[in-house]
C-alpha cells in the first residue's frame, strides 16, 4: 500500500481493496434509514452542471420484484429474486427541468447546453452513469455488498417501471450483507502500465 | 451525519461532504508515484464482467498540453493550461481483447457478448464511465483536488490523441492541490424523496 494516499486503510479495504460484488446475501433487510444516509454521502459527488440525473428505484413489494426479475439475463434471475432490497438506477432525461435551481450561478444551462434532446440524453447517460458508481461505493461505505448488474431487456425495464419514456435504467443493483459462498475469487487487473500512458 | 455509514467521517468528508471541484491549483507537482497509488487503490471497484475499460493518457509535456487545450471549450482552456496536471480519460472499445485473462472463468465472454462492436461500444462507454467516477473519488483519496470537466470537442481529441479508431475521451481531468478561490459555493442537491421511490 502506498504512502501516496490518504485516505486511511480501514477506507481503502471497506471501499475497494476488500470490498466484493456479492452474489448471495443474508436476510438481514436493508432498511430505507441506509438507503437515505447512503444518498445523503454520494448526492455530493460531482456531475457536470451539478446536473444529478440519477434516479433511484427501490423495489421493496413482491409484485414489482417478481416484474423485475423477468426482464433480467437467466444468470441474475435467482439471486435478484432473494436479495434483502434491490434497486434500479435510472437516467433522468429531463433533468434540466431541474437545473435552474441545481446550477443557479448559470442560469442559461437549461436551454443552451441542453434544449436539445439528443445532447441531453448523452450527457444524462454520461453523469448518471458517474453516480451510479458513487452509489455502489456508498453502499459498501454503509458496511453492505452490492451486486451490480447490466445483463437485463433495458427496453422491458423502462417500460415496466419508467411509464414517461423519458427514463432509462443504467444497472440493476442488489444490496445486502454478503451470504455464504457471496463471490468469485478476485479476478486480476491490468497493470498500470496497461492503462496509463503519457505523453 | 447518520449512523448508518460505516466509513469514517474523516474519509467521509475526504471524499465526499468537504471534497469540491477546483478550478484553481497551486504549483505543486502531481507525481507518477501519485497517479500509480489512485490507480492500484480504484482498480479494484467493479466493473461488468470486469472488463475494465478505462484508458489514462497523462498530458505532461508543453506541446501535448496545447494541443490538448485547443480543443476544450473556451471556459475550460485557461484552468486546464495552468493545472499541475491533467488526464485525459478514455474508453478502449476493443477491451475484449484482454476479457480472457481479465474474466478466466469464463472465457467465451469476448465474443459471446462482446463480438460485436456496437454492443462492445455501448459496454466499453458505460463501464469505462463508472471507472472515471472511481478515479475522481480515488484523486480524493490522494488527498488532492480533482477538476473534471466534460466540455471539449470529443472527435477533436479523439483524433489527436487516440490514432487508432478505438478509443473514446469521456472526461478530461485537471489534478492538483486546490489554490486561491478554487470553487464556487457548493451548488444545491437533489432532496431525497426527489431521487428514490419505492416500488
Amino acid at each position: 500500500m502506498s504512502d501516496a494516499l490518504v485516505l486511511d486503510a480501514a477506507a481503502q479495504d471497506l471501499l475497494f481493496r476488500e470490498a466484493r460484488t456479492a452474489n448471495t446475501f443474508t436476510d438481514e433487510p436493508v432498511t430505507d434509514e441506509q438507503i437515505q444516509a447512503i444518498y445523503d454521502l454520494v448526492k455530493y459527488a460531482p456531475t457536470s452542471m451539478n446536473q444529478s440525473p440519477l434516479r433511484i428505484v427501490l423495489v421493496r413489494s413482491d409484485d414489482a420484484r417478481a416484474r423485475l426479475v423477468s426482464h433480467l439475463a437467466d444468470g441474475n434471475k435467482d439471486k435478484t429474486a432473494k436479495a434483502p432490497l434491490v434497486a434500479i438506477l435510472a437516467a433522468d432525461h429531463e433533468f434540466h427541468e431541474e437545473l435552474p435551481r441545481l446550477f443557479p450561478h448559470f442560469p442559461q444551462a437549461k436551454d443552451l447546453f441542453f434544449g436539445e434532446r439528443p445532447t441531453r440524453e448523452a450527457s444524462s447517460t454520461l453523469n448518471a452513469t458517474l453516480q451510479v458508481a458513487y452509489f455502489i461505493l456508498g453502499i459498501r461505505a454503509a458496511g453492505l455488498a452490492a451486486g451490480p448488474m447490466t445483463g437485463f431487456n433495458a427496453a422491458g425495464i423502462n417500460k415496466e417501471f419508467f411509464q414517461d419514456g423519458d427514463h432509462e435504467v443504467l444497472a440493476v443493483v442488489n444490496i445486502g450483507k454478503p451470504g455464504e459462498d457471496a463471490w468469485f475469487p478476485r479476478s486480476p487487473r491490468l497493470d498500470y502500465d496497461e492503462v496509463v500512458t503519457t505523453v
